[in-house]
């Protein structure tokens, strides 16, 4: 169920979403986080209960308890996961050859992307922060401060190079991730735009944003 | 309780999130709908019962049912509300005088701030469609598509005066309002940033996006 790489718009969104669980072992495990991705998309964390969880992996409760002690732990599977792969998707662009334009346009490509490819965890991951315990939220909140950090890293590089014309780097730095991650919300496998398409339209979108080629 | 209309960052948050209601009577069901909105935020749609709402509003259920039979009709007038207030500021800026680049800042500016001050509440208009009746969601998805409609308007007024440049006018208009959308998901009202001084740095942002000025 993990080995679909097709992400385009005539993909099963079902196999799509399963993607971003592959590096989850063992299977039931696996199985359990993709159900409880499903539950949570569909009637809330709150309105979820782990039986729920483990009726859609076809699994018992029992079984469910071996994998995962808490409702709560299922969710911050799915952050911590979830917030790893934006993370590594804006640090590798940062990170990247090429001038500050390129990355910044590599950065939102991938970005968009996975968040189209992926809109029903990446609605679980963004919009359920709350439930999540103390420690857990302190985690997530360090790892966007560091996806923050890669994007606003660019965004300096290309002030400082004068390839961007930028009067408020932290605003645009969140704008560019905030304009990125709705595409979760509104986005449908069913719609008239691909990942793809998506993430080059917004690529320009952010470049015309930074000013980039104006001067 | 929705007499305050100061928004800044430094206003109470709930007094704020009252605003939107003003129209409501009788004072009883306006009060059932600001507990709703509380209530859906906090929990999700499906984990609030007609008890939990009445519960909030200092009500028993039975007071409840004199003003609203069932929970998705408090969903309904919610989402009806917010909606409503977004047409009315968009086409307002649409009919504006002006030129396209004034009346899209216009748009950009007093959407955003609505969706800063009154947060809690946008988010529960944006975030809980799906589980509208079929019928409710048509009418709102109508209303979407008029909104939708007075921003294109705006961008392809600015093309064919040359005063923006945009390849993809749907794309772009989608773009626009996605980026304000989603300031109802990060805005904080102890952040750094009050709902004024969002609206301003996107209103930039998005004469941006469309090259308004750079020829």
């Amino acid at each position: 169920m993990s080995t679909a790489e097709d992400t385009s718009e005539g993909a099963d969104a079902a196999s799509g979403e399963d993607l971003a669980w592959s590096e989850v072992s063992p299977e039931a495990a696996r199985r359990l986080l993709v159900a409880a991705v499903g539950a949570f998309a569909e009637r809330g964390y709150h309105a979820t209960t782990t039986r729920d969880i483990a009726g859609r992996a076809g699994m018992s409760p029992a079984a469910l308890y071996i994998h995962y002690k808490t409702k709560e732990e299922l969710l911050h599977r799915i952050s911590r996961i979830g917030h790893d792969k934006a993370l590594r998707i804006l640090e590798t662009a940062a990170d990247g050859d090429g001038s500050a334009a390129e990355r910044l346009a590599d950065a939102v490509t991938t970005f968009v992307r996975w968040h189209a490819a992926h809109h029903t965890t990446a609605r679980v991951v963004q919009y359920e922060l709350d439930a999540l315990g103390d420690e857990h939220r302190a985690e997530i909140v360090e790892l966007r401060r560091r996806s923050d950090a890669a994007v606003r890293r660019i965004i300096i590089d290309g002030v400082r190079t004068r390839e961007f014309d930028v009067p408020d780097v932290s605003g645009t730095t969140l704008a560019v991730l905030s304009l990125c991650i709705d595409v979760a919300r509104w986005f449908n496998v069913e719609g008239r735009r691909t990942p793809d398409e998506v993430g080059a339209l917004y690529a320009d979108l952010v470049l015309r944003m930074v000013a980039a080629g104006v001067r």
